[in-house]
């Protein structure tokens, strides 16, 4: 788990890996443009969003990481290009090629994605005149690259930590319409560790399952959705089981720094479900917890109404759920025993909900399944926000 | 449909029911007791949440409307009797009895409702004291029992129609909590008509499965939904087809003016579905659009952001969609064409979702399905209320 895991204080790179981010024009001065390279060819995976509509940038991406190698990633944010047709998927192609031109590779050696508004067509001659000389501006400080994929974001996001002799660097943007079901909104993972794609593959989609795959910030799944690892091997090989903690500790940290900054947010919400009949209820009544807007709305208020805790639980009609063997916690102080609210004093859990973090558990006394999920507190920012995405 | 049926101006109660409401101290100074009653014992039906932690009305309720006959109901706000043990149990026997001897009935034919605050006890004494000499209130108009069940309901809710020479009259309250999945938080049917009671309970059904089950207003399945049906027969016979025609309708309405006063709502959001593979998947497709915090949003602030339709479309993972026949419509106006957004005014359409209604349609063209559903749009009204409902 992450508690054994030590993060940099100042996030690094693995060896051979750079970045650069631009504004061309997309925002009025934001930094809306990123470039990633590899110094050299990079093994790589990546897992997709499984919204029906995906975007232009999915659609080609699909195709490109089948090659498993890769140099370099080429996104921009404001506009998604998703819903835009043929023409859209013509725009990602010409993003590829620009990025591919500038350091001296093939555009399936390049994977591309766009984050923003959706269903208007990429202007892609800002981006590929913005994509000239970029190459110039690459450096060592993977915050450049994040700041060029933030929508609504109110801070990059990037950590780095060390595995043996390698190093691992995740990158991720995502703040709204998450509930991702396959990765989050853009999560790019770096590492100068050895390993052949398809092992990366398998790597990846353990590591995503228990992290990015149990995030919600508001049930929206992205059409936009990607998860890639690049692993340029410049480290040599590192132990794998090793590899997969530091991964995994990596995707959980990363998937609680998006789910604190979900649109609106003031509270890390973490729902921990314990003695659930199967894991897949465990993750049915963990999410039931975690989207229920009136339990959203409690935290956010800090309001001692931990009856909505039981409502939560049991609107999950597909669930075993007893009454009698239902239990639940805030922040370790326990409000429910055996299917009741307990006699408690107010002011003892308004206090513990008004913390940054507020974990929520569940005991389900019906058998062994257990699943933790990653969200946020509904709050009046959520809203404002989202009223006038479109239009601001 | 509902554009056949006439409802009253003014509702009023079939033959034989009348109504009172009281203040009994559970709230600071409004009606917070409810007694509806029958002068003569009348055939009922009634279905109940699906929450797997029912209040204890609910408990003694489904024993109650075994019987298939009632005279009353007594139903109190503020205090909603869930999660509350034997004791609540106990509470709920208490307030059928003393109803019960009030009208000098048996308690097995009246019905108890609590609505509010969960895991609370009722505060029994004052809801018994209160009952005592409710009889001599017992008047005909349907709105003064209506407002003995609100919470926080911005409005009492209560319609009537005729059929043949029998009429139909629904009281209801819900404005949060709403997701019924069986029935909606309270709603209560009375008529004149003369049927058997498993009739109406096959009538009951019918009507409520593309009405109420078709609401939501923010995805949380209420511990105390109920809706019962009490049939008189004091207007004799009617055509079962014609009362089941307004039946529906009557319901329809009531959905809409219970979706409409949704916590913090501005707007009645109606979702049409059509062309989905089966009914099942219209009504999966319908209820992610409608519960989608992005599409609510943009229909709150009236943001032509219409890409989010498509991405509330695209998340039902399990049912088949195919962005190539996927077109949709906001208040008739086509802004999705073959899953590609289409060139329009942007202030065409941020007028039309400025309306207090909007109806948004999706053609799925892959099958027959059809699908309506009910609901309203996310505003700060709704976090407000919700971050300090115990509290308030």
């Amino acid at each position: 788990m992450s508690s054994a895991i030590t993060f940099h204080a100042t996030p690094v790179f693995p060896r051979g890996f750079r970045c650069a981010s631009r504004n061309v024009g997309l925002k009025p001065s934001a930094r809306d443009l990123t470039l990633f390279a590899s110094e050299v060819d990079a093994a790589a995976a990546a897992v997709f969003t499984r919204n029906h509509f995906p975007g232009a940038p999915i659609i080609l991406g699909r195709e490109t990481i089948k090659g498993g190698v890769l140099r370099a990633i080429i996104a921009n944010s404001k506009v998604s290009n998703v819903a835009t047709g043929t023409r859209g998927v013509e725009h990602a192609r010409r993003m590829a090629m620009a990025a591919a031109t500038e350091l001296g590779t093939a555009p399936d050696r390049v994977l591309v994605s766009s984050t923003g508004v959706i269903g208007v067509q990429l202007p892609i001659e800002k981006i590929e005149a913005g994509i000239a000389g970029m190459t110039s501006d690459l450096q060592d400080n993977p915050m450049v690259g994040a700041e060029g994929i933030m929508t609504t974001d109110t801070h990059p996001k990037a950590l780095s930590a060390s595995v043996g002799t390698a190093t691992i660097t995740w990158v991720a943007k995502g703040s709204g319409m998450i509930e991702p079901n396959m990765a989050t909104m853009l999560s790019y993972i770096f590492t100068d560790a050895a390993f052949d794609a398809p092992t990366l593959d398998r790597l990846l989609r353990a590591a995503v399952t228990p992290t990015f795959n149990m995030l919600s910030v508001d049930t929206d799944t992205s059409t936009s959705d990607t998860c890639a690892i690049l692993a340029n091997g410049l480290a040599g090989a590192v132990d794998e089981a090793e590899f997969l903690a530091v991964l995994t500790a990596g995707c959980r940290r990363m998937t609680e720094i998006l789910a604190r900054d979900g649109e609106g947010a003031e509270h890390l919400v973490r729902v921990t479900v314990r003695g659930a009949l199967n894991q897949t209820e465990a993750h049915v009544v963990a999410k039931s917890i975690l989207n229920s807007p009136l339990v959203k709305t409690m935290v956010h208020g800090a309001d001692p109404n931990v009856g909505r805790l039981l409502m939560a639980v049991g609107k999950c009609f597909d669930c075993t759920i007893r009454p009698a063997t239902t239990d639940a916690w805030i922040n370790g102080f326990q409000v429910v025993g055996h299917g009741e609210r307990l006699a408690f004093d107010d002011a003892v859990v308004r206090e513990t909900l008004s913390r940054e973090v507020v974990d929520l558990s569940v005991s389900l006394g019906v058998g062994d399944g257990e699943a933790i999920a990653y969200g946020c507190d509904l709050t009046k920012g959520y809203v404002d926000e989202n009223a006038s995405y479109y239009s601001s």
